[in-house]
This record gives C-alpha cells, sequence and structure tokens, in this order.
C-alpha cells in the first residue's frame, strides 16, 4: 500500500546520553540507562519518541506509560539501594532529547543536600561494581 | 457516627515552601505557588496529601491527577514565557514535603544551561511584576 505521508522519524539514544551511561533494557516506552557517575545510584528512563524534549508534548498514552516507568524503576532504586531521598528530574538543558533523571540519594552522599548536576565531578565505577548494579536492575525489573 | 480510625493528618503547606512562594490557587489536587526567586518563571506544584515526600508514593489516582496537574501548569508557564525549556523536577532533599518544581529557563537567563538550584543567589521581583505574573497565571488557568 502506497501512502503520501513521511515515515515517523526513527528514534535513537543521542550519543552524549550514549556515552555517559551503560544500558540496562527497555521497558515498553523507555529505554532504561545507568548513569557511569558512581557517586549515586543514578538511572535514566529514556521514552523511545524522536523529536520529544518535553513530558509535555508526549501524547497522553505515551506520559501516563513514562509515569507508570518512573513509578516501577522508582520503586525498584530504592528497594535496592535503600536510599533516603528519590531526586526525579527532566531538565534537558544540554541534551535536549526528552530523558527522566532518577537519583538515590543518601544523606552521606557526595552532594547531599544538593542536586547532582554539577556538584561534584563525576566518580567511575570498578567495573565489576556496575555488571552488579546492572544485573541487579535486571533481576528485579524482569529483563 | 463514632470511629475507632485516626482522622486523616492535615496537609499544611510547609512554611519554608510558603516562604519562599506566593500562592497562585489550588487545582484539584496541588496547591500551585510561584518562587519568589525572580531570576527565572519558576512555579512549584504541591500535592495537598499529609506526610507524602516521593511521588511514587502517591496513591496511583493522585499520581496521575499530580501528572495531569504538571502537564497543565507546563503548557500554561511555556505559553506565558515562551520559554526555551522546561525543567521539571522532584528533589526535596530540603524540605521533604513532595513538591515539584516547574521552572520555565531560557538560554540567556542567569544559570543557563545548568539547573537553577543553588547556581545563582535569588534575586527579588519588583511588586508590580510579580502580582502581574500571578494574574497572568490566574487568568490562563481559570482560577
Amino acid at each position: 500500500m502506497t501512502t503520501t505521508l513521511s515515515p515517523a522519524p526513527q528514534w535513537e539514544l543521542h550519543p552524549q546520553l550514549a556515552a555517559d551511561t551503560v544500558p540496562v533494557g527497555d521497558l515498553p516506552l523507555s529505554r532504561l540507562l545507568v548513569n557511569r557517575d558512581a557517586n549515586y545510584p543514578w538511572l535514566v528512563v529514556v521514552p523511545r519518541r524522536a523529536g520529544i524534549t518535553e513530558i509535555i508534548d508526549l501524547d497522553a498514552t505515551d506520559r501516563r506509560q513514562l509515569l507508570d516507568e518512573i513509578e516501577l524503576v522508582g520503586q525498584v532504586l530504592r528497594a535496592v539501594t535503600g536510599c533516603d531521598k528519590l531526586n526525579i528530574a527532566a531538565i534537558g538543558n544540554v541534551v535536549s532529547q526528552l530523558h527522566v533523571h532518577i537519583v538515590a540519594r543518601r544523606r552521606t552522599d557526595a552532594s547531599w543536600p544538593r542536586p547532582v548536576w554539577g556538584a561534584v565531578p563525576a566518580r567511575a565505577y570498578e567495573p565489576a561494581e556496575l555488571d552488579h548494579f546492572v544485573d541487579t536492575l535486571r533481576h528485579r525489573i524482569g529483563f
């Protein structure tokens, strides 16, 4: 069947997000990533929708799905880390591709009580520590 | 009718949030506030639910209502300001009462592209400028 409509643009993970993270798996809407900064257990949820920079520009179905995925990921992250507080944020001033940070904070962490962005230099994980964190998340989420 | 259940704890706006903001009005779930920092058009949405510190601890109905209110407020804020980007965040490391920041960012603002928290000292509004912003929001939202 022919059509005059252009195909929907294809979603690809922004190269800066790809460089800063390791993938955990794909939820129905979003790709789940772990930020390589070992200062905090720091997840990033990226809806696989091309050209979207704001939560309020997702359609209502996608927006509710994103909320459900934030809730799932937040529950798992809190259970796995036993954190004191979650920080959940869509900023996107540097990388405009819509992505939501879900960060497990402790009162003893490197930047408490400041937000994590730009607070202290990133610290690299030990490879085994990062692998263990990703495996734990995959197990708990059921990837 | 008597009952052995304790009454639900009463919600009150946290004194620090009250000191830092002026009220715009009450949406079905949340109180809408304007942050007194004139560096950015900066709104705060506070669900009127006592004892809640995390979005993921709201029940599913309240969580969806909060999302709908964030969407409404975000659309109005973007329309009123013509901003380049919205920053939407639930941090709560200092004031644990659940509150969501919705900040209109411009590439020319005082902290771009950094997040707004702790970036530069707060700047006071001219009273007439603050009144005008609050009136504009009330008119657009229909309070």
